[in-house]
Order: C-alpha cells, then sequence, then structure tokens
C-alpha cells in the first residue's frame, strides 16, 4: 500500500469493523451517530451497485463496504477537499476497487453517472432548512447541516432518477420534517415501505429518522422496534454497542 | 338514576375510571386497546366540544369525559343498535348531560353537526381497505373493522369539515397506512404534528400508531416515546397499566 497523506488538523480514527479506518477533520466535519445507524439499516445485496449522496468523510460507502454484500460503492461530494479526504480513507483501507470518490454536485448527479445506474442509493443530507443567521455558509459543518447547496426536493429528484425500477433509497432525517420528506419522496414516486425510529432514551421524543423508500413501490409501510440509544445516561444499549461493532 | 334496560348477549364491564361502567355485546363488537390507547393520547381543554366519529359501544366519548377537561362529548355511530346500547351506556353513568350519543351516518356528519361545530374530532375508524372475501359485511364486527360503510377520506374529510380552525383531528391506525393517511389527511388541511406508535414488545415492529393533526397547522412533526405494551409476555408495562387506570 503506497504512503498515504495525513494534511494539518486531520486524524485517523479506528471504525472497529474490518480494521477500517477512516481520516477525519475536526474544524471541518466529523461523521455522527446518524451516518451509523444509516448503515446498519441500509441493504445492500450481491451484485448491487451503491450510491451515496453528499459522502462528507466517505463514512457510509465505508461502512456498507464492510456490512453488505454491495458490489460497488461511489461517494459523491461536492466539496474538494473533503473528496479528496474521503479519497485518501478509500485508500488507507486498500479499498480502492470496491469504493469510488467522486467530487461533484449531487444536483447534477443524474447527469453524472446517468439514469437508472445505481440499485441502492443512501443520503445523510443536511437536515435544516432555515438558513437565516448562518454566520458562514461556507463553512464545511454548516453545508453538512443546512440546505445550502441543496434541498431535500434535489436529493429525492436525483435518488429516484439515479435508481434502477424496484431501486432501494435509505434515508436518515429529523423526524419533525417527515411529512415533507414523505411527500418529496411520493412526488418522485419514492415510495417509503419501512422507517425505524431513533430515541435517546425510551421515555424521550424521536430525534432522527431512518426511511427506506423504493421507487416505484406500493404503498405498504412498516415501522420497525425503534432504536433505543441510550440505557442510562451515559451507558449506551446493547443494539447501539452492536451496531457499532464493539 | 333510572333502570337501564340490559339486552341478551349484553355484559358490564368496569372501566377502572371514575367508577364507569360500559355495556358490551360479544357477538357484535367489544372495544380493543386501540381505543383506550386513543382516549389517552386525545386532549380536550376546558371548554371544548369533542366529537367521536363512529363511536361504537362509546368507549372514547365515555373515557374522555373522565380524563380530560372537555366541555361536551358527541359519539356518532351509524349502527342503530350500537348507538342505541352506547347511549344506555352514557345513561348507566349518569352522564346524559355531558355525552350525547347520536345515530347517523358519518359521511354526513358535517351535515348533521354543522361545519366547524367541534373543538376535537376523535376517530377509531376500520382499519382495513380490502373487504374482498368477507362472509358477512352486514356483522357488526366486520363493519367495524373493514371499509365497508366509509372510507379514510370520508373521516379526514368530515374531520376537517367539522372542526374549526386550528381544532384537533386524532386517530389510532395502522402503520402499513401511514403514507396514504398522511396523504389523505393533508389534502383535506389537516397537519399530522404528534404521533406515537405502539408496539407489543420493544424488539418488535409497531402495530398501531395514533396521530394528532392540526386543522390548517404548518408541517412540523414531533414523534413521542413509542407506547410498548408488554415488559414480558401476559405482563402489560406499566404504562400500559397507568392507561387502563389499574
Amino acid at each position: 500500500m503506497a504512503q498515504i497523506e495525513i494534511l494539518e488538523h486531520e486524524r485517523i480514527d479506528d471504525l472497529e469493523r474490518n480494521g477500517y479506518r477512516i481520516i477525519q477533520n475536526e474544524k471541518k466535519f466529523c461523521f455522527g451517530m446518524d451516518a451509523v445507524l444509516l448503515s446498519g439499516f441500509a441493504r445492500a445485496g450481491k451484485g448491487e451497485r451503491v450510491l451515496d449522496l453528499g459522502t462528507g468523510t466517505g463514512i457510509i460507502p465505508i461502512l456498507m463496504e464492510a456490512k453488505t454484500e454491495g458490489e460497488h460503492f461511489t461517494g459523491l461530494e461536492i466539496q474538494e477537499d473533503m473528496a479528496d479526504m474521503a479519497g485518501r480513507s478509500v485508500a488507507l483501507n486498500g479499498l480502492e476497487d470496491k469504493i469510488t470518490i467522486v467530487a461533484g454536485d449531487l444536483k447534477e448527479a443524474s447527469k453524472i453517472f446517468g439514469k437508472a445506474s445505481f440499485d441502492v442509493v443512501t443520503c445523510n443530507p443536511p437536515y435544516m432548512n432555515q438558513n437565516h443567521g448562518l454566520k458562514n455558509p461556507e463553512e464545511p459543518k454548516a453545508i453538512a447541516r443546512h440546505e445550502l447547496l441543496c434541498t431535500f426536493d434535489d436529493v429525492a429528484r436525483e435518488a429516484a432518477a439515479l435508481l434502477v425500477p424496484g431501486g432501494r433509497f435509505y434515508l436518515v432525517h429529523r423526524p419533525h420534517r417527515l411529512t415533507e420528506l414523505f411527500e418529496t419522496m411520493r412526488k418522485y414516486k419514492l415510495e417509503p415501505k419501512r422507517m425505524k425510529f431513533v430515541h435517546p432514551f425510551v421515555h424521550e421524543e424521536a430525534n432522527m429518522v431512518l426511511v427506506e423508500a423504493f421507487r416505484g413501490g406500493r404503498p405498504q409501510m412498516r415501522v420497525e422496534a425503534p432504536v433505543i440509544v441510550y440505557e442510562h445516561p451515559g451507558v449506551y444499549t446493547k443494539e447501539i454497542y452492536e451496531i457499532y461493532g464493539y
């Protein structure tokens, strides 16, 4: 394996999965539990081609390569330096044959890759659609969290165009936008079929939702057992330890 | 209190709440946990007028009279003999001043009561929209479970027409129809704002969903802590014992 360059402010984290590691930069953006939960919720079978929209550090393709039997994984990232860092993480794990990182705009994804070119599309998009008052909208953290460079409509439109008929779209988002998420997905013929809510504690409101939608699917929803994050303050539930691979 | 008539196959059950009792007929239909959970999920404040669409035994108005500060409760029921039985349950509890049972078709409810005439509408509608293969579609149990005499579209349309602006609609239904429920409610400007999923066990899929929608509300969803029914097989969780008032 060639020497991998590590830039200033970058660190290497162990993913506790297949011995894989990832490069992160705290000054820019570090992945959260949402990305890890999505990589455990999403499915990719033998021979399937998977695209992650707005891949950031590349965490979702790297974890899905470890956890699923998917054939090939692509991560699309608009920020050039993030895409470069994700590409170096792929190389760090020797996964260049399985994972390709592409620098580009997800709003153009179906033009970049061609229509109906993936079996599975994943996305951990910016959650917030209110951008007013943002001090620095060019900050990588702001771009990851706020709909500055893309809206959820862009995400759903491109996911639908990129998927083969019957292909699957996996999303993690905030429950407060659920009715809008459903409406937008259905507008593009992405039918939500499976959901899982994430609650910090069993007696608290959900703060994340995982959604599986089928391109052209018929309406029929399953709401799986909730993910409960903490057993007690500071102590994860067994499920979270398992998802994190400890 | 006058003598209340009890017909053949009828029985009187204790509701474990305010000393209230209810008349039921096993040959026709007995209320389930869904109605009890809805009466705990729904809110009615001081001075508010509440209508229950398809009230059956009258369980929801009777429990809500006990649990909330609502001013007056009306139950609408299409089956004459069920409406009569519900009316006798109201009399049995001496609640004739607080609860009115009306025999009539919910599809005509906004004509019967007038538009914008309630602050709160509740409904535990038939869940099943596939009626083929039903042996006896005139059976009270079939009418309660299958969309034979009304569809969910009828329920949402009438609820929206009956509510004052900002009024609240409370629904219990099956999660598998969730995307359709959302779409239909929003079609009639009933905006789902709060949900609670009911899981038989913490590691099982949801089999019921409770929804609060506001007439003319802005999109913003809260997904509350799930209701878990059983702690162990045969042993209810503390929450269920509390809802049932033991």
